[in-house]
């Protein structure tokens, strides 16, 4: 029943994506980094993989060979290379961890290839004391995927990529049924084979998985068409420490709360995601683009949300503030030529021709009246040529010595102006304090009728003879901002995740009431707690 | 900051809606049920509210006081109409139940004004082991607000229609914050001064608070446009016996799991909820009526499908069956007048003028070549007329010795076909084994990208000498109907919800997992199980 599968690409272990990708700084870049921030010191460079440093293994021969007995000795893994490629995720604080000769690794990798192993895994782990980390295409960028014991004696990652294929397709509900370590790309290839799409396009698409994607919560590009990840799953299949959970599977229903909701989100703290069921389309027939600017970006903020609240159908809008369309960051292959005045927005539309075609006019009658012009559909190519590209230029930033980050929250739009100002100015005054020179940029990278999200990306000057005085100083810009996002009535992540990044902040978001019930949750499906200790729920009492 | 509201109509005891507006059976229907149920025996007259006997409240002289000193004592009920009144739902059964002389009662009404005396009531009926059941507009057709007291001593209704009233609007937004007592109507009223609509227009919409549509998932008629009532909550305030929680609030989030997804469908089980925030939308400054014929059931559906698959908008959109169609059931003021051919459909399309003129073509079209025929305004303006009229015939059938009620599930397109056959054919065997001639209709409610509603009505001759005779019947049937819903990958209910009539088919629904998660969830808010109890969860085990 499965559809055969390709291996995923193994991504750099110390940046983004494929290594022969990896590009050295735009000279156009490199040319406005003097007058954004001044002199900038090169560090010196990245530790080899070679060379990386990690504890020995802690777990026994006997851990060893009773984990081989369910998946096969081949996919239990202790050596260095294995261990490292799966210490961590790809925020800028991992990757900087990763130019250090010491690093902190998992015990172990094991590599379960069905549901019933990773069960057996799981099980196994909890009688023994082992901490798992369910670990996908690697790409959180919230600390999800740190190798913590929590209080166990050992920690391994539980790698899912063997999980992959598609199990079902259902043309005419338009449903698919995966297991959870497919990739984004091979699910789409596997789908566009017989005619349909996901269309969930995330910066990680590239790398992650599907049970990532739902784990996280996470939201792709295309989200005003074709919704968040979570409104697209309608069934899933989890394996957790006290036995399998199968939930979900009707279009809508009132029986009881939803209570397949709780693993959408729940980054491998109850169990492991194994399988999914998922809303899918017909590919597109037609693809229209079109790029927008506004004079500013409060009167593009009012036109996206007239778009979003009277429903004309985008499948994606995006709007860059004065920053980023300085910089031209939104057209990653321009990124410093196209110095436009106001704010330039993205659409595009999707369907068959006659479907797309009413979609974009009447969003164009909307975003004119709003106060938009046309620029055609060049810019709007242009973002979706290098929709992926931008991870990439973070590496480069970071071997030239320019700290780069991005983080992003959500708020309601009558909120949207007071949230921005207020994480921009707590990022500028952060970066001040450490005599830092900042550019903050700012988008809205997703729509709903009621609100949107903001997706800041910052690049900085800050400056310490090692990453870890870097990131010293990063650890208390980003507390900062995060207690600001939370005071300005913003989520602390509308698509980052939680993982441990975030954690005390969610406590702070949901109340002691829903810590309660995570909790709750939690002591239900994995009393032992070895299940991603330290994830959305910061550590638990001590005893 | 409460703007002002007008009390919620007193229902009719023992039937729906206005006593006012009762009518005896159109003659149109009367020349009808010979032909399809043979002789129908009409019953003895009901009882009248002044001859039913309840037992003494179970309460004591300072269990009064205690309430009475939280909500003061004109608003802590003991007398018999006011319990009478507060026993129980609208289901056929419900109704049935109050056609006898001895009734079930809570042993005492309490009208908390808001949050606080909501929160002071729960924490004083947990400490003192008086169940509690929360009654909004007693509409409630599942068995939800049976008067049941569980393990506890004593069990009032906590009458929650004093928590009435718009706390805030939100124009920019699109968000509206209403204390949870609010009615359909009242809550309309309110936001339409304002020049805004919420949209939620399920059967019990003159009834039904706002806080029950988000207990129960209600799903309204403008579904397809507007949405589920979960899909419109943004944010919950909920009284719990341990306390206050507050949740949601972004438009869209990936901090950690939805939690206040575990209030909408609670059925009071959990905890009251007070206040919801929820999307509501300008008012529609256009509305377009649209109905369509279609030769048979099969093609009727298939073209409901693609509508819902291509997005082209319709804000309703219906489809009777054969057999509904031939009684003209979906024309409330016509029924047994239009035997028209095939199966009838009706779509409504709104939003500005030429939005509501763009998902009007848009639909045509597709409708058109998936082989419906337009049938002109008319056929759907008269659906609209008589939307809410459906229960008052019951009251009628009811009167008459017609057995009559309304079932309903939901599953994916493919599906449609197989669930409706099984479901029909269980409901004829079933009344066929009690020697009973029925008629079964159906038509698709509600529609999604994945999937559809169902939407049963059944009359039948059910014989007995009494009610509890028939009800026992019908009690067969209906666990034959349950069994065979599930067994045909269908939810146990799309929009009814579960209450006492459908927990054993939850458990099942859900399985083992599913069930110790939500006891989890209980057992953490509620810890004394005084909230609901038998609702959703069936009665504990023993101890």
């Amino acid at each position: 029943m499965t559809t055969e599968t390709t291996p995923a690409a193994t991504m750099r272990w110390n940046g983004w994506g494929d290594p022969a990708l990896a590009k050295d700084l735009p000279l156009a870049v490199r040319a406005l980094l003097p007058t954004v921030l001044g002199k900038v010191h090169r560090p010196d460079a990245a530790v080899d993989l070679s060379d990386v440093r990690i504890a020995a293994s802690a777990l026994t021969a006997d851990d060893r060979a009773a984990l081989a007995a369910i998946v096969g000795d081949a996919h239990v893994s202790t050596d260095n290379e294995t261990r490292i490629r799966h210490a961590g995720g790809r925020s800028t604080i991992d990757l900087m961890h990763r130019r250090a000769t010491d690093q902190d690794a998992p015990d172990a990798v094991v590599s379960p290839a069905g549901h019933d192993e990773v069960l057996a895994v799981i099980m196994l782990a909890a009688e023994r004391s082992i901490a798992v980390v369910p670990f996908g295409g690697g790409t959180s960028v919230v600390g999800a995927l740190d190798p913590e014991r929590g209080d166990h004696r050992a920690v391994i990652a539980l790698d899912l990529r063997r999980l992959s294929g598609l199990l079902h397709l259902d043309e005419v509900s338009g449903e698919a049924r995966f297991l959870a370590g497919t990739t984004g790309p091979e699910a789409e290839r596997l789908l566009a084979e017989r005619g349909f799409e996901l269309g969930h396009y995330p910066q990680s698409f590239l790398y992650a998985t599907l049970g990532g994607f739902a784990a996280a919560r996470s939201s792709g590009q295309n989200s005003a068409g074709n919704g968040r990840f979570d409104t697209m799953v309608t069934a899933l299949r989890v394996a957790t420490p006290t036995g399998e959970i199968a939930l979900g599977g009707a279009p809508g229903t009132a029986a009881g709360p939803d209570l397949m909701r709780m693993f959408l989100g729940s980054e491998g703290i109850l169990g492991v995601i194994t399988e999914l069921r998922l809303r899918v389309h017909r590919l597109p027939e037609s693809r229209i683009h079109q790029g927008w600017t506004f004079p500013d970006f409060a009167t593009g903020v009012d036109a996206l949300r007239q778009v979003a609240q009277l429903g004309t159908g985008p499948t994606v809008i995006r709007l860059s503030d004065e920053a980023e369309t300085g910089i031209g960051l939104a057209q990653h292959g321009k990124i410093g030529k196209a110095l436009s005045k106001g704010c330039s927005a993205v659409t595009v539309f999707e369907g068959r021709p006659e479907v797309a075609a009413a979609r974009q006019a009447l969003t164009e009658r909307v975003l004119t009246a709003a106060g938009g012009r046309s620029s055609g559909a060049s810019p709007a190519e242009d973002w979706a040529k290098g929709r992926f590209g931008a991870p990439y230029l973070r590496d480069a930033l970071i071997d030239h010595g320019v700290f780069c980050e991005t983080l992003e929250t959500a708020t309601v739009w009558a909120n949207i102006d007071r949230l921005k100002t207020a994480v921009t100015e707590t990022l500028r005054a952060g970066f001040a304090d450490h005599d830092a020179k900042s550019l903050v940029m700012c988008h809205i990278s997703h729509v709903y009728p009621t609100g949107a999200a903001l997706y800041f990306t910052i690049i900085g000057n800050l400056k310490g003879t090692e990453e870890s005085d870097v990131l010293a100083q990063w650890d208390t810009i980003k507390s900062r901002v995060n207690d600001t996002i939370l005071e300005n009535a913003g989520t602390i992540s509308h698509h980052h995740g939680v993982g441990r990044d975030h954690a005390p902040w969610l406590a702070t978001e949901i109340g002691d009431g829903g810590v309660r019930m995570l909790r709750a949750l939690k002591t239900e499906l994995d009393p032992t707690g070895i299940m991603n200790p330290g994830a959305l729920l910061a550590a638990p009492q001590a005893g």
